[in-house]
């Protein structure tokens, strides 16, 4: 049997690391965003969301403004909402996003179709553009808003509303006679189905997702199809001349050896087909799914987990293709990929897609807001030089700071509602056992068969690395304790009542078999390291990274000067670790290199003979979580390394 | 006085580097693009360009084909036929010619009109999309070619046609009243004026191409305007939210301080602005002539000559910013930077110009071309990777092998009449001063003042370094022989008879006073040597490049294994020259370096502590300008230095 996280409103996380950002998003991520998509915050691009939810719902006059899947951006509000409230009451927040969903319904039509812009703008197109329209996308983040909304606060309108067009598409889509035999141009639907499944326990909504995932790349594909017949109108220019690879579409997902093409859309759909795989014991699924991860993590994934690395359509290359300064690695595609490492986990109980889960969360997610949760990035360069950032050129998608909204404004709610349901990737409980994934410090309340078990973490994890965790209740029957342990965990004990506790290590969790209740203390080492990439990534070589536990850590040139790439780091001198007050708390990294001397090129020529001069230097390190929140300036992860 | 290139029917080419290429243009080029712009290459894109004027001029029936400047194909080809005749009779040749300019004078219309998009495509648009419908580029093709072949041919058939064009411009464009106020959105008519101004002495031509340069950039922008019409139509989707700073049009050129915008555009009004400030004696638009080239060379060229570093809109970007793996150094942009090169070279008798134009001609020119004459690049990358050029990625312009020939196929003919017209670059001449300028076998006669003076050199540059030049001539009278001093070349010594001549160093030349017939041997040494770029370069901090003298070296993946990232060089050690049969024979160059070896990765980690292990290894170098000529695979030109 699968495991799943834990009911969100059954953990309190208070940790010393996390809390600064998850607060952020109840303190100022909900009310901003609420702001943005009212259009009420200066200088940023307009959002227009609620007014088209007005529009269509006859409220209002006007014309639909955005993105076609312009609704997305209430859905994840109303996600992140919904788990904030299970996590904290907050009246006047339940009020405002219940009005919300009374707009949503009213906007919903009578049979259930439910997209503001096929609505307002091109009512005789429904399902005709599956390719580019975005209407099942849109439906996907919409069910997951509505169950997490219910799961928050109990109450059952928006989940209705979803159900209503849930419904509709089980009647419009499948494999029978007289159904559109389409599949979304963007995978979300699937997941947002499963979701629906496992609250409502509505098998056809499990069915349905399993049928895109099985007519995907079918046959004579679908898009193409679609956009041979004369109606068909492109709305992404850059989506003209279609090719299916984009999509995952140019052949059955079971047949798909590697990561390919969008890498939002290709994670939103691993992430269902691990479920499903899991679901119906599709065996075929579970192979294509752990083949495709394996590609991801070992040829296509940056060092700080992201993915994506062809700046133009945002989208995954070939293997170990990873440049570091033109990269997309969309905030949205890392969350993606926390998504399909958990669900992986939870059916395989292997620690390794946590390790990786980890990765993507400590790093892309988190570097993708600002400290202030007020901007936010869409792509995550593991290096930037600000200047060459420059609009209408190769590096235009790169930006330097982080921006207030944007006009496609995916990734600062993806962040808002992955940063409000955090709590989901700390545990994976089931039947009698218990997984510890992530050192977070919380308090649960966690349900192990009909029993209920309270369990505590204690920690200032990353910076420290001693979690102190008590179980109690309900233990006679006896529960499977397994806590991670790390892949840059070193001499990693536990102990309970001064004792070391022996265990059994499977799949990278400790195993203790546990009757009665106990505190334990995990501890472990995981000093700051230098880390080298593949030698088959050529960007990286003859460079090394540091990280320290999850974190992966970058110079910034407020700390060491202008022009990083004349920089060489000593891999075989000692790295110093030092507290700092920076950031609200950070370990901070310092280490000795190289740079190289300008001197012999005062008279500004391009191309010299002149020698190379070297100076020695101390370098200092911040976590690339926290990069560009001290103005902007040059960043760079990996780094030359001093060859003897 | 400025000087001038020498006729071209009066200098034959016969040179152990050079002729290869050259012969080329006669033997398989013109051929070769003759059947190209017929639609007779099999597996080519279709080019269509003699049949749109065959339509426009009412002999064939038909829709016009192909991009808004496809009548340029034909213009660069009888410019390279032109400049191909000048140098050798083909009787054969030049009747097809005759029948190519028969065609062409019956498309041109009763006013003077002549371009067969809008002819055929637009009547009523003409004029009215100077911002992206290239007339004015097309009508300077036309003017080019026409002098050319003029000169050439002796035949003024084509030269009329163009002149009737070049009037209909001088009426319709100008400061006047009731003319268009405007100017090209891609500039090069002014070149073609220009030459027209100096094989015809009408001056209103020369008047007309210094219009446009005052007109550009002032007040309002034209092509703003020209966008807000109600009947504007974008052309290229790239140029969608227009910034005047592509075209250089964003402000007066005189006050332009950096090259900036496309490549291509830039240079070639570059070169006019040079010959204009000449002509006019402008000292404002010659200081900003000499601002810009010293901001290219001294910061957005590459080592190879290449320009315009971003992939997007093929453009410059920003000082120092040269990746290596992404940029377009579009084949034509070279051409014209070697265009403003020699001209501001014939103005200024400054050797640095020289310098920077060989450096094009002999590695991006040279580059853009197989050895066959088949196939082509458009843009020029400095390291490839073959496996990441895929379509619909950031890599997507970059080809790992030459294309046969391109929908926008301004390249290859660009490349070809440039090879036809080496000539220009070797010496320069006026008065009584004879300028060499490059290196290459021939004999030509140069008109000094009244007289006649017979030329010649002899030499296996630049794999060996002595130049045999003799001049003959009526001398009595005296002449300034002045022989470039190249910035490479070490103990640079003049010999006449068994003796050293003594010479006076001006700007780069070493310059003799020679009242009668003689001899002279010129040699110097230029060792292959280790190159460092300016450490503002920050894709090159840390690397060398290998050049001897004006060639730029690269390794190859077939010479030097794959993975060229993993290599290291050892610029201590001493790099070995060698003859070597390959591309009908090169210096080849060898030298000591390391390569990190992937033995600790043999289980697929992506990332990991492995150690770096180097092992010895003899690097091998060829000419940048033949690569790609034995099969697809890794190339690079700049190599990680050892540092110790």
């Amino acid at each position: 049997m699968r495991l799943h996280s834990v009911d969100l409103k059954r953990i309190k996380i208070k940790d010393a690391f996390w809390s600064k950002h998850v607060d952020l998003v109840r303190e100022s991520i909900i009310p901003y965003q609420w702001n943005a998509m009212n259009d009420l915050i200066p200088d940023a691009e307009p959002s227009h969301c609620l007014d088209n939810f007005a529009i269509a719902a006859g409220k209002k006059d006007g014309e639909f403004y955005g993105a076609v899947f312009q609704d997305t951006d209430i859905a994840k509000w109303l996600e992140a909402v919904g788990f904030s409230l299970a996590a904290d009451e907050n009246g006047e927040l339940e009020r405002t996003a219940d009005e919300v969903i009374d707009l949503i319904a009213q906007a919903q039509q009578e049979d259930g179709y439910l997209d503001t812009y096929f609505i307002i703008k091109e009512p005789d197109r429904k399902w005709k553009n599956l390719c580019e329209g975005h209407e099942l996308y849109t439906a996907g983040h919409m069910m997951e808003a509505a169950v997490a909304y219910y799961q928050g606060t109990g109450k059952r309108k928006f989940l209705n509303v979803v159900q209503k067009l849930a419904d509709l598409l089980c009647d419009t889509f499948g494999f029978g006679e007289g159904k559109i035999h389409g599949y979304p141009g963007h995978q979300e639907v699937e997941i947002g189905l499963i979701k629906l499944y496992y609250v409502t326990k509505e098998k056809k909504y499990l069915d349905l997702a399993k049928y895109f995932i099985d007519a995907r790349g079918r046959g004579e594909n679908y898009f193409l199809k679609e956009i041979k017949t004369p109606e068909y109108r492109n709305i992404f220019p850059e989506l003209a001349e279609y090719q299916p690879a984009y999509s995952q579409s140019d052949r059955p997902v079971r047949e798909q050896e590697a990561a390919e093409g969008h890498a939002v859309r290709a994670v939103y759909m691993y992430s269902a087909m691990a479920e499903l795989a899991y679901e119906y014991q599709d065996q075929e699924l579970m192979d294509a799914c752990v083949r495709i991860w394996n590609n991801i993590v070992k040829k296509q994934m940056y060092i700080t987990g992201g993915i994506g690395a062809s700046g133009i359509l945002e989208r995954f290359t070939t293997d170990y293709d990873l440049p570091n300064d033109c990269n997309y690695s969309e905030s949205c595609a890392s969350i993606g990929l926390a998504m399909f490492g958990i669900r992986m986990a939870n059916i395989t109980r292997d620690a390794s897609y946590i390790d990786t889960m980890e990765r993507a969360l400590y790093n892309t997610v988190l570097a993708g807001i600002a400290l202030d949760g007020k901007s936010f990035f869409y792509v995550n360069p593991l290096e930037v030089w600000p200047e060459n950032c420059m609009e209408r050129t190769s590096k235009e998608h790169v930006k330097p700071v982080r921006q207030k909204w944007f006009g496609v404004a995916c990734c600062p709610p993806n962040i808002a509602r992955t940063l409000a349901s955090m709590g989901q990737y700390i545990y994976s409980a089931g039947g009698s056992e218990l997984y510890v994934n992530l050192f977070i410090s919380n308090q649960a309340e966690v349900e192990l068969g009909n029993e209920k078990v309270q369990i505590s973490m204690e920690t200032r994890f990353p910076f420290e690395n001693e979690i102190y965790i008590t179980v109690n209740g309900a233990l006679e029957k006896g529960i499977k304790l397994a806590v991670r342990i790390p892949e840059y965990a070193r001499n990693y004990k536990i102990q309970s009542e001064g004792s070391i506790v022996s265990y059994k290590e499977e799949k990278g969790y400790a195993v203790i078999m546990l009757k009665e209740n106990a505190s334990f203390i995990i501890s472990f080492e995981a000093p700051a390291r230098f880390i080298r990439a593949n030698p088959n990534v050529r960007a990286d070589c003859g460079k090394a990274a540091v990280t320290k536990g999850p974190l992966v850590y970058c110079l910034e040139e407020i700390d060491n000067g202008k022009n990083l790439s004349e920089l060489y780091v000593d891999t075989k001198q000692k790295i110093e670790e030092s507290d700092s007050e920076l950031f609200g708390g950070i370990t901070e990294l310092t280490f000795k290199g190289k740079r190289i001397g300008e001197a012999a090129w005062s008279k500004g020529e391009l191309y010299a003979e002149h020698p190379l001069s070297l100076s020695d230097v101390t370098l200092k390190a911040i976590p690339y979580a926290y990069w560009n929140n001290r103005g902007m300036g040059e960043m760079s992860v990996w780094m030359k390394e001093l060859v003897y």
